[in-house]
């Protein structure tokens, strides 16, 4: 092995050797032992690396994980510990009208998943339900998000309203926001250089996608509208400080139990106007959501909720579960970055009063917002040292030395990613 | 009573005795039969008059019954008759990533879903799905049609491109199509009065919606880009008379069993390029589709298969006993629109050999294209004459001396549609 100062401990602007990089990184390789849990395969011309899929068991040495994604796979061994008490059984003839509730103005909302969404909100204490709230299903809080920019521009705009959002901004919105080149609404950036004297629609994701803050509206102009996206504001996150009271909110099943194969989320709006054209829009998209899933959500949601309010299980519902298991996370990551002799770092969050554990509680959030050294592009490290995809600063409209790493994943995916950043970790101290 | 004659048979143009009408009406109602199967409900401000839902069991005298939209209810006794056949079973830890098949190019298509859609269409015979076609499956076909526009124009032509279809055309497709003031396409209306020289998608339904009629292309130049929406090209609607080859067939769930709750589509194409465009629309939209939805898909299209080649249920297979329900329903409208002294027509549609059924076949359209004496508005004239609730012949690009019923209504709307119709006739002939 040849005897080298490792290039990320280099003073910025030095040219690395990059031949030895090379050699030692390949020996790290080799060395690596095999983890039980997941498969390396080929995919489709997605991508030139080879990702891990969740079917077959073992991931092997030389495998790339694929963090870049936030895929809730770590609930599904709490999920099967659940046994038949969320099993969900649907005969041939059931489900089959495209009508839900015609008394409802989301005329596709399942009842029992209007109600569900309302007890769970009621149970953990998150966010406000009042009857004269009105919740609207999507596919997913992606078609919620679509739903919300056609609700809250007008055709009558002179020009297209600005769609914000403070950086670092959840990578998505500005392809969802363009790529259909709409004259209702166009992406106009970082909130925080937003100074044109215009109609705006300013996103806040809190607990934010991809850092973790927690986070308020940055322009406060009189009649700007606001999407609160609170996709995590979840206890196993976060702390529950109050009951959220925003014009428009958005949830979505995925984050909030793992179940992102379902493709529900929903949003909950004061104003009829807006929950109205709301459902114009999911009507000329998809004519509703499916069924099937809002059954399985409404069931899934309902099971939470019944677990929180027994006080036998007040130390094993889902949210302490998931908790516990994000906590525990966060610890094993912060050691293993600890030794990385400041090449790499993670922001720290304020401990908080959370209402729903009746505890101060720290914040665990569901991506790593991974910060490399001043001058070293952190996806690019983590995939060419690690063999960690993830998804860099550049993504989210900040500096390339950030990169998001998915908490989600499963054990052996995370297990792997901890044993490779602790081997890169040996190759910065020369071991 | 008072004796009067009835204005539909008055001459154009002459006023008619309003007030004798009404009078008449209500009376028509007052006698009207109780029918079992559905109730009346007020809708939430959706509309003026009530609408019936599935739920409940009462159809009254004095409801609205509404066939403006294709709900195809009518299956919902087969299905229920199969019994565990179709039952589909769910623990709480399945179906949870947002991947379904990585090395898939629509990778949140599931593999159980993909062949049952091959399965089925070769058993068929109804579309070409040979190795090289991929399958991509969408939130109902509507949400493929808008992956179509999407993966057919392009942000580098100079006009957004023209969307057109021959009228009558699906009432669906202009809104579809300009709802979020796209720049990348344009509704340009009827195909047969599209006369410019620019770049166009030609949306081709065919059986039509709404007037069952087979479709080719109306415009035929070189670089015209065509959708083949082929929802209607199943055994218990049309003659199937070869396996159709088009560039791009757009299928549904709803259409071919009945299951419009499990809001599940997809589309046959032969390009790749195109197959991977409709891909990234379904990403930015909402990220895939419900694997709840898709696993039930599979399963009824797996057992519909397996009927279909059982000899011993070949004249009890899905599609032969929506075949016999179909053409039933049509012989008895057809019957009381033959008795309406020509107030009322329906169109007539060719026999044709059906190499499905291996027989000479009529067609049986999902909806009655029916048309009023000339000066008529026929949709008016249902709503107010009969209480029936229909979709007329302007939202499809037509004069409104025609109007749409969908024919896949519930046994019980359908004989209360049969009974008002039979009762509107009697008034004609001074009853």
């Amino acid at each position: 092995m040849c005897v080298y100062m490792h290039p990320y401990l280099i003073p910025q602007g030095t040219n690395p050797k990059l031949v030895c990089r090379k050699v030692e990184f390949q020996s790290l390789l080799m060395e690596a032992k095999m983890v039980v849990g997941v498969e390396t395969v080929v995919p489709a011309e997605k991508s030139e690396v080879s990702v891990a899929t969740r079917t077959p068991t073992t991931l092997f040495s030389n495998s790339v994980v694929d963090l870049a994604r936030g895929d809730p796979i770590l609930y599904e061994p709490y999920w099967k510990k659940m046994g038949d008490r969320c099993k969900m059984i649907i005969s041939a003839d059931e489900l089959m009208s495209y009508f839900s509730n015609s008394v409802n103005l989301c005329w596709f909302l399942m009842s029992e998943l209007d109600r569900a969404i309302r007890r769970l909100h009621h149970v953990v204490g998150n966010a406000v339900v009042d009857d004269d709230r009105f919740i609207i299903v999507g596919n997913g809080s992606t078609q919620i998000f679509h739903a919300l920019l056609y609700a809250l521009s007008s055709p009558d705009q002179p020009e297209p309203i600005s769609v914000i959002a403070a950086a670092p901004f959840y990578s998505s919105y500005p392809m969802e926001t363009e790529f259909l080149r709409s004259r209702l609404y166009k992406w106009a950036g970082d909130a925080n250089r937003f100074d044109e004297d215009q109609a705006y629609i300013e996103v806040v994701t809190s607990p934010n996608n991809p850092d973790g803050s927690i986070r308020g509206t940055v322009v406060n102009r009189e009649g700007g509208k606001c999407i609160h996206d609170l996709a995590y504001y979840w206890p196993q996150y976060t702390t529950i400080t109050r009951k959220a009271d925003h014009d428009v909110m958005l949830f979505t099943f995925s984050k909030a139990t793992g179940h992102a194969g379902s493709r529900i989320g929903w949003a909950i709006v004061k104003d009829k106007a807006i929950a109205s054209k709301m459902v114009t829009f999911i009507e000329v998209s998809s004519i509703g959501v499916s069924k099937e899933s809002q059954l399985r959500a409404s069931t899934i949601l309902g099971v939470i909720a019944d677990d929180c309010q027994n006080p036998k299980l007040k130390e094993v519902n889902f949210f302490k579960h998931g908790r516990r298991l994000m906590s525990n996370r966060w610890k094993k990551l912060r050691e293993v970055v600890m030794k990385s002799n400041g090449v790499l770092s993670l922001p720290e969050y304020p401990q908080g009063y959370c209402k729903f554990t009746g505890k101060y509680t720290d914040s665990n959030p569901a991506f790593a917002w991974l910060r490399c050294k001043e001058g070293l592009n952190c996806e690019d490290v983590l995939r060419e040292e690690c063999g960690i995809m993830t998804r860099g600063g550049t993504s989210f409209g900040v500096e390339a030395t950030y990169t998001r790493v998915s908490m989600l994943c499963s054990d052996a995916e995370f297990n792997f990613m901890l044993e490779r950043l602790s081997a890169f970790n040996g190759t910065l101290n020369g071991n």
